[in-house]
């Protein structure tokens, strides 16, 4: 297997040291090492904030572990490879950083985080902290419209934790940030396509199979199935049936300002994530949609896997200002105000 | 070939309509299509400050158009895939953005880049205008040390864009530009190693061979031949290995500050980049050596290639403070004061 890697035991644990070597002054370890946590918290106190996390598998950097920092998570709980940390590593994070003002818990809905954050969210409220799952679902290809609870977590959960963190900084309560992230998840719809596998650094071996003139439509990012395979073509087609897609699932209004993430999923360039923002652009102001303060770059991944995602956010005039405030955090983007 | 992607003969194009849609208060096109530059400069009129610029080949994004923006790059001139645009095309832009107080044309030392750059210049000498071509080079696998000039251009170089941006947006002169420039490249030393081949979006084939138990150190962004090759195996032998050199071409005293910027080359995980940042922060340690400030990302790629580089600067306080100026580049990350 080609990767950097020092061995498959300490994979996790190797990254964790260097991201928090290379940011301390932001970032640091909390009591247990697969803990990173923002260096100077500001939930603790009679004043503080509502603290802001998530527990997730580790391999899909730079989330979440980059997002962590001023305005945007106060920590994650970092998981083996591809794998939810458990309800007790998930316990010790929110314990870390949780204060008189309680937690919301992003979980992003894949069974084992489902089932481990809300196990660890139990586990805070028996020890009296006030700890709220949010539950995040975005991907239009794993459950049909109505179904919008079954959907798996993907790149669009991106909105929820950047809004929900800006608003956690300015001193929301933990009532109204539940209220704002169950707004921000109703106004995001997200949908991948999927061209080449990633090596799994667990096995060495290619994450799925895929002919060479196909691509797969809403793959999840652990090869999850998704809604169907297309021949390859200009991608101007391909973005084209997604963003229909994407329309029908949720219709957007026009003369409507709408949010585009592009997330690559690891080993597509930065030439072809443009590309895709500039068809998605040019088809939705066809239709008399205008996109503002765009996200563009690989920051879900799954290893080097071929591949990306559109991700739709409908902002009402407070989360795009949410959206674009500055943050601290080391892996996310500063989001501009300007687009168009 | 799997890439996103409408034709091999608008690739290019297609990816700078996309670029500046999505940052169009930021940055525009020029009179030409292929030249991107800032929307507000601050070259123009009897107080302009200097013009930064540079002509390359796309298809190695986000550099350099992702670089243009307040306190960075002032235009990029946007040549076809691996190919560096021509003499006329770079002239253009040079037109475009420099007024009274003159332009540094930074040229990556390959040989395309060297031969239309320092003819756009002459040019534009001819018609009056003060530009000054300042040669980066920093790979120390593609010239002996005491050859310096004849060594390539690789990723260290972006500490040449971001300090020289910082420094003109200051209103510093010509001269002091071109001496700052002078120095951050003879205080810059990189050295790469590749994994796997990207795909050429020109012939949709591999751009190199490697057999699957070796990488090859030194290699250019374009699969030129560096200085050797080694059996694959945990990733700090690779990074101490290549640290050495480094040190060896240009020791660093104990009790010094360095910057590390690693590169990832496309198709590399940001665990395995964490993974080598902190093995670069603790071999170093071990000599005395602190990092700060680091850049660490997939910034000068070479389509998804695997692979990536390590760049060490030794700063001066004032490079230093440059380097970690606020800029308004789309695509250059925040570089945060703090590290260690």
């Amino acid at each position: 297997m080609k990767k950097l890697l020092n061995s498959k035991d300490t994979m996790a644990d190797d990254m964790i040291a260097g991201f928090v070597a290379a940011w301390p002054d932001l970032v640091t370890t909390g009591t247990t090492g697969r803990i990173v946590r923002r260096r100077h918290l500001r939930t603790k106190g009679k004043d503080g904030k509502v603290a802001l996390l998530i527990g997730n598998g580790s391999g899909h950097e730079p989330i979440a572990m980059g997002f962590v920092g001023e305005g945007l998570l106060d920590a994650n709980a970092v998981g083996d490879v591809f794998a939810a940390p458990s309800a007790d590593a998930i316990f010790e994070a929110i314990e870390d950083v949780t204060g008189d003002a309680g937690a919301v818990l992003l979980i992003s809905r894949h069974e084992g985080d489902v089932i481990n954050g809300n196990g660890a969210a139990l586990m805070a409220q028996d020890e009296g902290l006030d700890v709220r799952p949010l539950l995040m679902y975005d991907d239009i290809s794993s459950a049909p419209k109505g179904k919008e609870e079954d959907r798996r977590g993907a790149a669009g959960t991106i909105f929820i934790y950047k809004i929900l963190g800006a608003a956690a900084e300015r001193d929301r309560s933990i009532g109204d940030l539940m209220d704002l992230g169950v707004a921000v998840r109703d106004a995001t719809r997200t949908l991948g396509a999927a061209l080449r596998p990633g090596t799994s650094p667990l096995t060495g071996a290619p994450m799925f199979e895929l002919p060479d003139n196909e691509d797969a439509i809403g793959m999840g990012v652990h090869g999850e199935r998704g809604s169907g395979r297309r021949p390859m073509g200009p991608a101007r087609d391909l973005v084209r049936h997604m963003v229909d897609a994407l329309m029908e699932d949720r219709p957007i209004a026009p003369g409507t300002e709408a949010v585009a993430l592009i997330n690559g999923s690891g080993g597509t360039t930065m030439m072809e994530l443009l590309t895709v923002y500039g068809e998605v652009a040019s088809y939705l102001k066809e239709q008399g949609v205008t996109l503002t303060s765009p996200m563009i770059g690989s920051y879900s991944t799954t290893q080097e896997m071929g591949g990306f995602s559109i991700s739709l956010l409908v902002p009402t005039p407070e989360m795009l200002d949410l959206w674009r405030a500055p943050h601290g955090a080391p892996q996310f983007p500063p989001i501009h105000l300007q687009g168009g």
